[in-house]
Protein backbone atom coordinates (compact mmCIF):
# COMPACT_ATOMS: atom_id res chain seq x y z
CA UNK A 1 0.00 0.00 0.00
CA UNK A 2 1.36 3.06 -1.01
CA UNK A 3 -1.33 5.49 0.18
CA UNK A 4 0.10 7.24 4.06
CA UNK A 5 -0.75 5.88 7.26
CA UNK A 6 -2.46 7.17 10.24
CA UNK A 7 -3.14 7.01 13.62
CA UNK A 8 -5.88 9.13 15.81
CA UNK A 9 -5.32 9.64 19.81
CA UNK A 10 -8.06 10.58 21.54
CA UNK A 11 -7.44 12.13 25.12
CA UNK A 12 -10.03 12.92 27.40
CA UNK A 13 -11.50 11.16 30.75
CA UNK A 14 -14.87 12.12 29.52
CA UNK A 15 -15.03 9.18 26.93
CA UNK A 16 -13.35 7.09 29.14
CA UNK A 17 -16.18 7.20 31.80
CA UNK A 18 -18.72 7.37 29.42
CA UNK A 19 -20.00 10.85 30.14
CA UNK A 20 -19.23 11.83 26.56
CA UNK A 21 -19.98 10.02 23.10
CA UNK A 22 -17.00 10.25 20.92
CA UNK A 23 -17.65 11.71 17.65
CA UNK A 24 -14.16 13.36 16.59
CA UNK A 25 -12.70 9.80 15.73
CA UNK A 26 -15.84 9.13 13.21
CA UNK A 27 -15.31 12.37 11.33
CA UNK A 28 -11.95 12.31 11.44
CA UNK A 29 -11.87 8.66 9.87
CA UNK A 30 -14.08 9.61 6.97
CA UNK A 31 -12.21 12.57 5.99
CA UNK A 32 -8.88 10.79 6.21
CA UNK A 33 -10.78 8.25 4.03
CA UNK A 34 -11.53 10.91 1.57
CA UNK A 35 -7.96 12.44 1.24
CA UNK A 36 -6.52 8.70 0.87
CA UNK A 37 -4.89 9.05 4.09
CA UNK A 38 -4.80 4.94 5.60
CA UNK A 39 -6.13 5.20 9.65
CA UNK A 40 -4.64 1.97 11.05
CA UNK A 41 -4.97 2.64 14.91
CA UNK A 42 -7.11 4.25 16.98
CA UNK A 43 -5.97 4.76 21.22
CA UNK A 44 -7.69 7.10 23.64
CA UNK A 45 -6.42 7.55 26.84
CA UNK A 46 -7.13 9.13 30.02
CA UNK A 47 -5.65 13.22 30.90
CA UNK A 48 -2.75 11.55 32.10
CA UNK A 49 0.62 12.85 31.52
CA UNK A 50 2.30 9.34 31.50
CA UNK A 51 -0.59 7.84 29.49
CA UNK A 52 -0.12 10.65 26.27
CA UNK A 53 3.02 10.53 26.44
CA UNK A 54 3.87 7.35 26.31
CA UNK A 55 0.98 6.73 23.23
CA UNK A 56 2.47 9.38 21.13
CA UNK A 57 6.08 7.89 20.90
CA UNK A 58 4.59 4.11 20.66
CA UNK A 59 2.34 5.68 17.51
CA UNK A 60 4.13 8.54 15.87
CA UNK A 61 7.36 6.11 15.27
CA UNK A 62 4.86 3.90 13.64
CA UNK A 63 2.74 5.56 11.55
CA UNK A 64 3.29 8.80 9.04
CA UNK A 65 0.59 10.80 10.81
CA UNK A 66 -0.73 10.93 14.26
CA UNK A 67 -3.70 13.21 15.12
CA UNK A 68 -4.49 14.01 18.54
CA UNK A 69 -7.86 15.18 20.18
CA UNK A 70 -8.32 17.26 23.22
CA UNK A 71 -6.33 18.57 25.98
CA UNK A 72 -5.47 21.85 24.76
CA UNK A 73 -7.65 24.21 26.72
CA UNK A 74 -6.95 26.56 29.49
CA UNK A 75 -7.87 24.24 32.50
CA UNK A 76 -5.87 22.14 34.88
CA UNK A 77 -6.89 18.73 33.26
CA UNK A 78 -5.61 20.63 29.35
CA UNK A 79 -2.17 19.12 29.40
CA UNK A 80 -1.66 17.64 26.31
CA UNK A 81 0.22 20.81 24.32
CA UNK A 82 3.07 19.95 27.75
CA UNK A 83 2.87 16.03 26.59
CA UNK A 84 3.64 16.26 23.41
CA UNK A 85 6.61 18.38 23.81
CA UNK A 86 7.87 15.72 26.53
CA UNK A 87 7.44 13.25 24.29
CA UNK A 88 9.92 14.79 21.45
CA UNK A 89 11.93 16.14 24.09
CA UNK A 90 11.24 19.65 22.45
CA UNK A 91 10.83 22.61 24.90
CA UNK A 92 7.67 24.58 25.34
CA UNK A 93 6.09 27.69 27.03
CA UNK A 94 4.01 30.74 26.02
CA UNK A 95 5.10 31.41 22.37
CA UNK A 96 4.24 35.03 20.36
CA UNK A 97 3.04 33.94 17.74
CA UNK A 98 0.21 32.08 19.22
CA UNK A 99 0.37 34.72 21.71
CA UNK A 100 -0.50 37.38 19.41
CA UNK A 101 -3.39 35.29 17.69
CA UNK A 102 -4.76 35.56 21.33
CA UNK A 103 -4.16 39.04 21.93
CA UNK A 104 -6.18 40.12 18.76
CA UNK A 105 -9.20 37.58 19.63
CA UNK A 106 -9.60 38.87 23.27
CA UNK A 107 -9.51 42.39 22.41
CA UNK A 108 -12.45 42.38 20.05
CA UNK A 109 -14.15 39.93 22.24
CA UNK A 110 -13.74 42.38 25.11
CA UNK A 111 -12.69 39.31 27.55
CA UNK A 112 -9.51 39.43 29.48
CA UNK A 113 -6.46 37.51 27.87
CA UNK A 114 -5.47 35.88 31.65
CA UNK A 115 -3.02 33.50 32.84
CA UNK A 116 -5.33 30.66 32.12
CA UNK A 117 -5.97 31.75 28.38
CA UNK A 118 -2.94 32.04 28.18
CA UNK A 119 -2.06 28.85 28.38
CA UNK A 120 -3.35 28.21 25.23
CA UNK A 121 -0.59 29.58 23.31
CA UNK A 122 1.77 27.31 24.86
CA UNK A 123 3.44 26.27 21.72
CA UNK A 124 6.75 23.63 21.46
CA UNK A 125 9.40 25.31 19.75
CA UNK A 126 9.49 24.35 15.96
CA UNK A 127 5.86 23.35 15.93
CA UNK A 128 3.82 24.97 13.19
CA UNK A 129 0.33 26.12 14.36
CA UNK A 130 -2.56 24.94 12.83
CA UNK A 131 -5.58 27.48 12.38
CA UNK A 132 -8.51 27.38 14.33
CA UNK A 133 -10.98 29.75 12.67
CA UNK A 134 -14.27 28.95 15.27
CA UNK A 135 -12.34 30.02 18.83
CA UNK A 136 -8.97 31.20 17.85
CA UNK A 137 -6.52 29.43 20.35
CA UNK A 138 -4.25 27.04 17.83
CA UNK A 139 -3.45 23.32 17.02
CA UNK A 140 -0.10 22.45 16.29
CA UNK A 141 2.37 20.33 14.60
CA UNK A 142 5.22 18.73 15.86
CA UNK A 143 7.52 16.42 13.95
CA UNK A 144 4.54 14.03 12.30
CA UNK A 145 2.05 14.71 15.33
CA UNK A 146 -1.14 16.91 14.49
CA UNK A 147 -2.21 18.50 17.86
CA UNK A 148 -6.27 19.95 17.66
CA UNK A 149 -9.01 20.46 20.10
CA UNK A 150 -11.54 18.30 21.68
CA UNK A 151 -14.83 20.06 21.05
CA UNK A 152 -16.26 18.58 18.11
CA UNK A 153 -16.85 21.86 16.30
CA UNK A 154 -13.23 23.43 16.74
CA UNK A 155 -11.72 20.07 15.73
CA UNK A 156 -13.59 19.50 12.48
CA UNK A 157 -12.33 22.64 11.53
CA UNK A 158 -9.17 22.14 12.66
CA UNK A 159 -8.80 18.99 10.07
CA UNK A 160 -10.28 21.17 7.16
CA UNK A 161 -7.76 23.90 7.94
CA UNK A 162 -4.59 21.13 8.31
CA UNK A 163 -5.78 17.94 6.02
CA UNK A 164 -5.45 20.18 2.12
CA UNK A 165 -1.45 20.73 3.39
CA UNK A 166 -0.97 16.96 3.86
CA UNK A 167 0.10 15.24 1.11
CA UNK A 168 -2.71 12.04 0.65
CA UNK A 169 -2.74 8.87 -1.71
CA UNK A 170 -5.40 7.54 -4.13
CA UNK A 171 -8.62 7.75 -2.20
CA UNK A 172 -9.62 4.75 -1.15
CA UNK A 173 -12.93 3.11 -3.02
CA UNK A 174 -15.97 1.31 -1.88
CA UNK A 175 -18.49 -0.31 -3.22
CA UNK A 176 -21.04 -2.16 -0.73
CA UNK A 177 -23.66 -4.77 -1.29
CA UNK A 178 -26.49 -5.51 1.01
CA UNK A 179 -27.81 -8.95 1.43
CA UNK A 180 -30.65 -10.95 3.15
CA UNK A 181 -28.89 -13.70 4.20
CA UNK A 182 -26.89 -14.22 7.08
CA UNK A 183 -23.44 -14.46 7.44
CA UNK A 184 -22.84 -18.03 7.42
CA UNK A 185 -24.72 -18.61 4.18
CA UNK A 186 -22.11 -16.31 2.02
CA UNK A 187 -19.00 -16.89 4.22
CA UNK A 188 -17.50 -19.55 1.80
CA UNK A 189 -18.56 -17.28 -1.43
CA UNK A 190 -16.86 -14.43 0.33
CA UNK A 191 -13.76 -16.46 1.50
CA UNK A 192 -13.02 -17.95 -2.09
CA UNK A 193 -13.76 -13.99 -3.38
CA UNK A 194 -11.32 -12.54 -1.12
CA UNK A 195 -8.47 -14.89 -2.44
CA UNK A 196 -8.95 -14.01 -5.81
CA UNK A 197 -9.09 -10.76 -5.15
CA UNK A 198 -6.60 -10.48 -2.67
CA UNK A 199 -5.14 -6.70 -3.78
CA UNK A 200 -8.84 -5.63 -2.08
CA UNK A 201 -10.09 -5.44 1.43
CA UNK A 202 -13.39 -7.31 1.58
CA UNK A 203 -15.42 -6.95 4.53
CA UNK A 204 -18.38 -8.27 5.68
CA UNK A 205 -20.75 -6.37 8.58
CA UNK A 206 -23.72 -8.14 9.59
CA UNK A 207 -26.85 -6.62 10.98
CA UNK A 208 -29.88 -7.97 11.98
CA UNK A 209 -33.40 -6.10 11.33
CA UNK A 210 -36.70 -7.10 12.66
CA UNK A 211 -35.19 -10.40 13.62
CA UNK A 212 -33.91 -10.68 10.26
CA UNK A 213 -30.46 -11.49 9.59
CA UNK A 214 -28.30 -9.62 7.10
CA UNK A 215 -25.23 -8.21 6.04
CA UNK A 216 -23.43 -5.31 4.14
CA UNK A 217 -20.44 -6.65 2.04
CA UNK A 218 -17.71 -3.69 1.12
CA UNK A 219 -15.26 -4.14 -1.23
CA UNK A 220 -12.85 -1.50 -1.02
CA UNK A 221 -9.72 -0.69 -3.19
CA UNK A 222 -7.37 2.10 -5.15
CA UNK A 223 -8.11 0.66 -8.17
CA UNK A 224 -11.72 1.23 -9.00
CA UNK A 225 -11.83 -1.01 -12.13
CA UNK A 226 -10.91 -4.06 -9.65
CA UNK A 227 -13.41 -2.86 -7.01
CA UNK A 228 -16.17 -2.97 -10.07
CA UNK A 229 -14.71 -6.81 -10.64
CA UNK A 230 -14.98 -7.68 -7.45
CA UNK A 231 -18.33 -6.40 -6.85
CA UNK A 232 -19.72 -7.47 -10.14
CA UNK A 233 -18.46 -11.13 -9.37
CA UNK A 234 -20.34 -11.18 -5.57
CA UNK A 235 -23.18 -10.17 -7.15
CA UNK A 236 -23.39 -13.27 -9.68
CA UNK A 237 -21.83 -15.61 -7.24
CA UNK A 238 -24.09 -14.95 -4.79
CA UNK A 239 -27.65 -14.86 -7.04
CA UNK A 240 -26.53 -18.32 -8.42
CA UNK B 1 -7.43 3.52 43.30
CA UNK B 2 -8.68 -0.05 44.67
CA UNK B 3 -11.42 -0.06 41.62
CA UNK B 4 -10.24 -2.87 38.75
CA UNK B 5 -9.27 -0.92 36.19
CA UNK B 6 -9.84 -2.15 32.49
CA UNK B 7 -9.29 -1.40 28.47
CA UNK B 8 -10.89 -1.95 25.27
CA UNK B 9 -10.07 -3.37 21.88
CA UNK B 10 -12.70 -2.63 19.01
CA UNK B 11 -11.36 -4.91 16.04
CA UNK B 12 -12.70 -3.94 12.33
CA UNK B 13 -11.52 -2.06 9.13
CA UNK B 14 -15.10 -0.51 9.06
CA UNK B 15 -14.58 1.39 11.85
CA UNK B 16 -11.20 2.98 10.81
CA UNK B 17 -12.63 3.80 7.48
CA UNK B 18 -15.15 5.72 8.94
CA UNK B 19 -18.02 3.14 7.14
CA UNK B 20 -19.38 2.65 10.60
CA UNK B 21 -19.48 4.52 13.95
CA UNK B 22 -18.76 2.91 17.03
CA UNK B 23 -21.39 3.01 19.32
CA UNK B 24 -19.47 -0.31 21.79
CA UNK B 25 -17.32 1.89 23.31
CA UNK B 26 -20.03 4.46 24.84
CA UNK B 27 -22.09 1.22 26.20
CA UNK B 28 -19.14 -0.89 27.60
CA UNK B 29 -17.82 2.55 29.08
CA UNK B 30 -21.04 3.77 31.10
CA UNK B 31 -21.92 -0.06 32.16
CA UNK B 32 -18.23 -0.10 33.20
CA UNK B 33 -18.18 2.93 35.09
CA UNK B 34 -21.71 1.64 37.04
CA UNK B 35 -19.93 -1.45 37.31
CA UNK B 36 -16.90 0.21 40.09
CA UNK B 37 -14.14 -1.15 36.66
CA UNK B 38 -12.18 1.91 35.31
CA UNK B 39 -12.04 2.01 31.80
CA UNK B 40 -8.31 3.35 31.41
CA UNK B 41 -7.77 2.64 27.42
CA UNK B 42 -9.69 2.05 24.35
CA UNK B 43 -7.61 0.79 21.01
CA UNK B 44 -9.01 0.51 17.62
CA UNK B 45 -7.04 -1.59 15.31
CA UNK B 46 -8.02 -3.65 11.65
CA UNK B 47 -8.77 -6.71 11.08
CA UNK B 48 -4.82 -7.47 11.31
CA UNK B 49 -3.61 -10.60 12.81
CA UNK B 50 -0.36 -8.82 13.91
CA UNK B 51 -2.24 -6.10 15.11
CA UNK B 52 -4.83 -7.37 17.12
CA UNK B 53 -2.17 -9.78 18.90
CA UNK B 54 0.08 -6.76 20.05
CA UNK B 55 -2.83 -5.26 21.20
CA UNK B 56 -3.84 -7.86 23.29
CA UNK B 57 -0.94 -8.56 25.07
CA UNK B 58 -0.09 -5.27 25.91
CA UNK B 59 -3.34 -4.74 26.89
CA UNK B 60 -3.75 -7.67 29.15
CA UNK B 61 -0.28 -7.62 30.91
CA UNK B 62 -1.28 -4.11 32.25
CA UNK B 63 -4.97 -3.91 32.98
CA UNK B 64 -7.01 -6.34 35.02
CA UNK B 65 -9.44 -6.52 32.21
CA UNK B 66 -9.76 -6.51 28.26
CA UNK B 67 -13.13 -6.57 26.94
CA UNK B 68 -12.89 -7.24 23.33
CA UNK B 69 -14.93 -6.03 20.24
CA UNK B 70 -15.86 -7.74 16.78
CA UNK B 71 -14.44 -10.46 14.34
CA UNK B 72 -16.31 -13.56 15.98
CA UNK B 73 -18.31 -14.41 13.30
CA UNK B 74 -18.16 -17.00 10.35
CA UNK B 75 -16.25 -14.92 7.67
CA UNK B 76 -12.93 -14.89 6.20
CA UNK B 77 -11.95 -11.43 8.07
CA UNK B 78 -13.21 -13.24 11.06
CA UNK B 79 -10.03 -13.44 12.63
CA UNK B 80 -10.05 -12.37 16.66
CA UNK B 81 -10.76 -15.89 18.40
CA UNK B 82 -7.42 -17.17 16.48
CA UNK B 83 -5.48 -14.42 17.41
CA UNK B 84 -6.56 -14.52 21.09
CA UNK B 85 -5.53 -17.59 21.06
CA UNK B 86 -1.98 -17.14 19.90
CA UNK B 87 -1.54 -14.82 22.01
CA UNK B 88 -1.96 -16.90 25.14
CA UNK B 89 -0.12 -19.81 22.76
CA UNK B 90 -3.22 -21.69 23.13
CA UNK B 91 -5.19 -24.04 21.41
CA UNK B 92 -7.54 -23.46 19.51
CA UNK B 93 -9.89 -25.60 17.59
CA UNK B 94 -14.07 -26.19 17.40
CA UNK B 95 -14.95 -26.94 20.93
CA UNK B 96 -17.64 -29.58 22.15
CA UNK B 97 -19.43 -27.21 24.11
CA UNK B 98 -19.62 -24.78 21.46
CA UNK B 99 -21.02 -26.62 19.09
CA UNK B 100 -24.05 -28.39 20.87
CA UNK B 101 -25.01 -24.94 21.65
CA UNK B 102 -24.47 -24.07 17.61
CA UNK B 103 -25.94 -27.38 16.54
CA UNK B 104 -29.17 -26.69 18.92
CA UNK B 105 -29.44 -23.03 17.67
CA UNK B 106 -29.82 -24.46 13.80
CA UNK B 107 -31.89 -27.26 14.29
CA UNK B 108 -34.44 -24.68 15.56
CA UNK B 109 -33.92 -22.75 13.03
CA UNK B 110 -33.71 -24.77 9.92
CA UNK B 111 -30.58 -23.44 8.67
CA UNK B 112 -27.37 -25.59 7.80
CA UNK B 113 -24.49 -25.73 10.55
CA UNK B 114 -22.22 -25.63 7.77
CA UNK B 115 -18.41 -25.10 7.71
CA UNK B 116 -18.42 -21.27 7.73
CA UNK B 117 -20.95 -21.21 10.65
CA UNK B 118 -18.70 -23.60 12.64
CA UNK B 119 -15.77 -21.32 12.92
CA UNK B 120 -17.84 -19.63 15.29
CA UNK B 121 -17.82 -22.56 17.63
CA UNK B 122 -13.91 -22.06 17.75
CA UNK B 123 -12.67 -21.84 21.30
CA UNK B 124 -9.56 -21.36 22.97
CA UNK B 125 -8.59 -24.60 25.05
CA UNK B 126 -9.19 -23.25 28.89
CA UNK B 127 -11.59 -20.33 27.79
CA UNK B 128 -15.12 -20.05 29.75
CA UNK B 129 -17.89 -19.37 27.44
CA UNK B 130 -19.70 -15.91 27.49
CA UNK B 131 -23.35 -16.24 26.77
CA UNK B 132 -24.96 -15.19 23.37
CA UNK B 133 -28.86 -14.68 23.77
CA UNK B 134 -29.99 -12.93 21.01
CA UNK B 135 -28.05 -15.21 18.17
CA UNK B 136 -26.47 -18.12 20.18
CA UNK B 137 -23.02 -17.91 19.21
CA UNK B 138 -20.62 -17.27 22.22
CA UNK B 139 -17.92 -15.16 22.98
CA UNK B 140 -15.59 -16.40 25.50
CA UNK B 141 -13.15 -15.20 28.55
CA UNK B 142 -9.35 -15.98 27.98
CA UNK B 143 -7.07 -15.22 30.91
CA UNK B 144 -8.08 -11.96 31.75
CA UNK B 145 -9.39 -10.90 28.17
CA UNK B 146 -13.12 -10.95 27.60
CA UNK B 147 -14.22 -11.58 23.64
CA UNK B 148 -17.82 -10.71 22.36
CA UNK B 149 -19.18 -9.82 19.01
CA UNK B 150 -19.20 -6.62 17.31
CA UNK B 151 -23.25 -6.19 16.53
CA UNK B 152 -24.27 -3.85 19.21
CA UNK B 153 -27.36 -5.61 20.47
CA UNK B 154 -25.17 -9.02 20.55
CA UNK B 155 -22.05 -7.06 22.27
CA UNK B 156 -24.49 -5.17 24.61
CA UNK B 157 -26.40 -9.15 25.46
CA UNK B 158 -22.93 -10.46 25.77
CA UNK B 159 -21.48 -7.19 28.41
CA UNK B 160 -24.77 -8.01 29.96
CA UNK B 161 -24.22 -11.61 30.47
CA UNK B 162 -20.18 -10.74 31.55
CA UNK B 163 -20.29 -7.66 34.06
CA UNK B 164 -22.21 -9.86 37.10
CA UNK B 165 -20.11 -12.54 36.99
CA UNK B 166 -16.78 -9.70 37.48
CA UNK B 167 -16.10 -8.21 40.78
CA UNK B 168 -16.30 -4.19 40.63
CA UNK B 169 -15.48 -1.92 42.82
CA UNK B 170 -17.32 1.00 44.23
CA UNK B 171 -19.32 2.66 41.47
CA UNK B 172 -17.49 5.89 40.26
CA UNK B 173 -20.16 8.56 41.26
CA UNK B 174 -19.84 12.50 39.91
CA UNK B 175 -21.92 14.76 39.95
CA UNK B 176 -22.11 17.85 36.88
CA UNK B 177 -22.24 21.33 37.12
CA UNK B 178 -23.07 23.63 33.87
CA UNK B 179 -21.42 26.75 33.89
CA UNK B 180 -22.03 29.35 31.00
CA UNK B 181 -18.72 31.15 31.13
CA UNK B 182 -15.86 30.65 29.29
CA UNK B 183 -13.11 27.57 30.62
CA UNK B 184 -10.32 30.52 30.65
CA UNK B 185 -12.97 32.49 33.32
CA UNK B 186 -13.14 29.44 35.72
CA UNK B 187 -9.79 27.68 35.30
CA UNK B 188 -7.98 29.12 37.80
CA UNK B 189 -10.94 28.39 40.52
CA UNK B 190 -10.71 24.83 38.94
CA UNK B 191 -6.92 24.39 39.84
CA UNK B 192 -7.35 25.42 42.75
CA UNK B 193 -10.25 22.85 43.61
CA UNK B 194 -8.40 20.01 41.89
CA UNK B 195 -5.44 20.61 44.31
CA UNK B 196 -7.16 20.80 47.10
CA UNK B 197 -9.83 17.77 46.90
CA UNK B 198 -6.67 15.73 44.68
CA UNK B 199 -8.41 12.16 45.59
CA UNK B 200 -11.19 13.71 43.15
CA UNK B 201 -11.14 13.49 39.40
CA UNK B 202 -12.17 17.14 38.15
CA UNK B 203 -13.04 17.46 34.30
CA UNK B 204 -13.71 20.56 32.43
CA UNK B 205 -15.71 20.06 29.29
CA UNK B 206 -16.28 23.26 27.21
CA UNK B 207 -19.03 23.93 24.61
CA UNK B 208 -20.55 25.72 22.24
CA UNK B 209 -24.45 27.04 22.27
CA UNK B 210 -25.47 29.74 19.54
CA UNK B 211 -22.17 31.48 19.91
CA UNK B 212 -21.89 31.24 23.81
CA UNK B 213 -19.12 29.31 25.02
CA UNK B 214 -20.12 27.45 28.14
CA UNK B 215 -18.41 24.62 30.52
CA UNK B 216 -19.86 21.44 31.84
CA UNK B 217 -17.64 20.60 34.79
CA UNK B 218 -17.52 17.19 36.08
CA UNK B 219 -16.68 16.01 39.58
CA UNK B 220 -15.68 12.19 39.87
CA UNK B 221 -14.72 10.14 43.01
CA UNK B 222 -15.95 6.99 44.63
CA UNK B 223 -16.67 8.72 48.50
CA UNK B 224 -20.33 10.53 47.82
CA UNK B 225 -19.52 13.17 50.72
CA UNK B 226 -16.54 14.29 48.83
CA UNK B 227 -17.73 14.90 45.55
CA UNK B 228 -20.96 16.55 47.34
CA UNK B 229 -18.24 18.92 48.86
CA UNK B 230 -16.28 19.64 46.07
CA UNK B 231 -19.50 20.54 43.86
CA UNK B 232 -20.58 22.55 47.07
CA UNK B 233 -17.70 24.29 47.23
CA UNK B 234 -16.87 24.89 43.48
CA UNK B 235 -20.68 26.36 43.46
CA UNK B 236 -19.97 28.91 45.66
CA UNK B 237 -16.65 29.91 44.24
CA UNK B 238 -17.60 30.36 41.29
CA UNK B 239 -20.59 32.54 42.75
CA UNK B 240 -18.53 35.13 44.12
Amino acid sequence: MTNPTAAMLVIGDEILSGRTRDSNMYYLAGELTKHGIALQEVRVVSDDAQAITGAVRALSSRFDHVFTSGGIGPTHDDITADCIAAAFDAHIDVRDDARALLEAHYKTTGLELNAARLRMARIPDGAALIDNPVSTAPGFTLENVHVMAGVPAVFEAMVASLLPTLTGGAPLLSQSLRVMRGEGEIAATLGALAAEFSDLSIGCYPFQKDGVFGANIVVRGSDGARVDAAVTRLSRDLEG
